[in-house]
């Protein structure tokens, strides 16, 4: 049986990467992190969106994240601001959590070598750019080296593969790409507020909002209402 | 002031690589893991050592590598084998935890970047070779391209250094500098096995005698009398 591992957020990307894998992989695992998020929310959908999926295992990891690292995604850090509008991804936003992707991308290695997966999956998508650096194929083409030289795997010359399929998509593209496949976008969740409903404000917000304004297509999950 | 960050099991390699960070830079701070080691004795170590050198802030993280990694090192894995004697190295033992060494890289440059630290220094040697890929140098210059590419830090031209001194050296060579700079040797723990007193035949004691033996220099740590 061939099997990978799916870094599972429960937002869009990383639901909509997991309905890929489906599609490429017999057995899944899905990798979920606590990591102080304020957005802690999201870990429910993720559960929803793996069992939709029947993975085999769904691993949820508490890791002490915002005991280090300095974010105002993670809960001790400062407000959440707003939209940046026109401006966002020119510059890093106070959302990035240093070293994230590579922690998170280094704890599924580990998971995949240690199940014998021979790929592990990750939501990043370079196109309607957050400004994160470790969203960029450039990182991603570093990790897959360095994931190479620091493994059984690699070192026996069949090194667990590093797939980011969305790295080239609009989130107009991947909304497309989720109704297709029939992601159950109505469980996904984006919002960085992690509050009641999603505030349709925070960058997350309005590049989910985007893209489905972009695809045509109606977004399931509710908004705070504005004011009139 | 210069800062860095070391990381430190509370080992012999590890504590003399804190040793030569505290003569490069002027603040310090040491990052260490609960793994779900066996031996995790070697914290009670690393406090010692942190300490001895006044070290700005020690964090200490429970990560929860031992739930998704496969190894005899881990609490949850099968029996830590005996020395593998002329053989070390050729292999790679069942102590290899898969990632460990690119996870707790990435969350000290997490750390390094949220407070600006420039440098993160690991105590890994290529010599008296333990047989773990991820102690290679060729891992190492591949995670600092890795690191250059997914940071902050790196986009911006000054990437955060990663520092591997001992990386050529041998165990004797390792016990000679510690004694040359003063590193409080009888504070570190090297056994895997963390009971009370150094087993003297895994693996990770057998290197360090050989190390202590080739300086002519005395181990001050106890060990397991042997029948005679």
């Amino acid at each position: 049986m061939s099997r990978a591992v799916v870094l599972l957020s429960g937002g869009l990307d990383s639901s909509t990467t997991l309905g890929i894998a489906a599609k490429e992989y017999e057995e899944l695992c899905a990798l979920t992190f606590i990591y102080g998020q304020k957005h802690e929310k999201e870990i429910e959908s993720a559960k929803k969106i793996a069992s939709h999926y029947c993975v085999e295992e769904h691993k949820i990891l508490n890791i002490p994240l915002s005991k280090i690292g300095r974010s105002s995604l993670l809960k001790n850090g400062e407000k959440i601001p707003e939209h940046q509008g026109e401006n966002i991804g020119e510059s890093i936003p106070s959302t990035y959590v240093p070293a994230r992707n590579m922690i998170m991308l280094s704890y599924a290695l580990c998971y995949a070598e240690s199940i014998g997966a021979d790929a592990v999956y990750i939501g990043a998508t370079a196109r309607d750019y957050s400004g994160y650096p470790d969203c960029r194929p450039e990182f991603f083409h570093a990790f897959e080296e360095m994931a190479e030289e620091g493994t059984e795997r690699g070192l026996e010359g069949s090194p667990v593969k590093i797939k980011y399929p969305l790295i080239h998509m609009t989130k107009g593209d991947i909304v497309k790409k989720a109704h297709e496949i029939g992601v159950p976008l109505r469980w996904t969740w984006s919002c960085y507020k992690g509050e009641k409903k999603a505030c349709g404000e925070c960058d997350s917000c309005k590049l989910r909002l985007k893209g489905f304004e972009e695809a045509g297509i109606e977004d399931p999950i509710d908004y705070v209402e504005k004011d009139p």
